[in-house]
């Protein structure tokens, strides 16, 4: 995987404390947990309308700003984006398909 | 940045046209876009409801359910990760903190 | 039951032609179904984020934004809203306690 | 308006205290505020996706089960739902056509 998440996590953290007026990750971060959440909500809402519109290049936009404001949003509880790969890694590794063929579908 | 999602990707991809009995992914594949893009909508929520919540755990398990959601919605309607990835390169090299400070925070 | 939903659904349906720029209703209509599904959504996030920071004014407020755009969808999609409390009567009158117990909770 | 709503509510408090393995609503009440609140999220999403997919009877069944929950979650907050109506009326009496009008589109 290229390092583009890596990258774009410590640039988020670097960012965290700038200047409000010239940075957007200072800005947001400075209006608090519950926005940066909501914002999140938003994306994702937005992702699921382009997804069910057959939207691909909507897709592609609104899933690049969920992935952005999930990854402050993590910042914002000094949670590490390793420890959700992490997570990823151990469901697949432990259990793979058999843990996912018990999952339910919905 | 570490092999999980690239990986990820590549296991979604096959199992896609796995046996549903034996394929979490193949079962909601099998359920339509409407669904894999209804559980992309509920993972956020709850990832949202473990910030609001400050629960780390929760939130770290919740992105994990919203990222694999997330690719395979993208999945569904063939759009490689490596598209999202680009559009989050591009963002940040064209425009950098000019652009952040320009976007508004709500 | 007071007549404030009855005058809204109303007020909702006869502003939708009206012009655009005189009418919040009818500007939200102009852009289209998926901006009016965006917005029942973003308000939903909001009402769950109110919810959870319990501030009550919050999510009286948010709960207003989102029955609002709940209005506003259903009128876009020429759904009375009498067909939503239709629903609701029928489901406690036909089936009642027995009903909501036999539905999981999660 | 029919007594529609107003039933719900008194119903819906009367069985928050109820047992819960024979009432729905004591059952989530006994889950707690977070899961109520992702109900909620959870039920927007499908209505959502409903509107979407020019699914009317879906819509209407999810506007359904979106007002149910709500109306459980301000039971929680203490919140009655004429708090709700009120503040509906409010934006309808004081500013009608202007303060609709003056609303950003999104």
């Amino acid at each position: 995987m290229r390092a583009t998440l890596h990258t774009l996590e410590q640039t988020i953290r670097q960012r965290r404390s700038a200047d409000p007026s010239a940075s957007y990750v200072a800005k947001l971060t400075a209006r608090g947990r519950a926005k940066i959440a909501q914002k999140v909500g938003e994306e994702a809402v937005e992702t699921v309308i382009a997804a069910m519109a057959d939207d691909r290049d909507g897709a592609i936009s609104e899933s690049a700003d969920l992935m952005f404001h999930l990854m402050l949003l993590l910042a914002d509880m000094d949670v590490p984006f390793d420890a959700v790969l992490d997570e990823l890694d151990r469901r697949e590794g432990v259990s793979g398909i058999a843990e996912k063929a018990a999952r339910p579908a919905d």
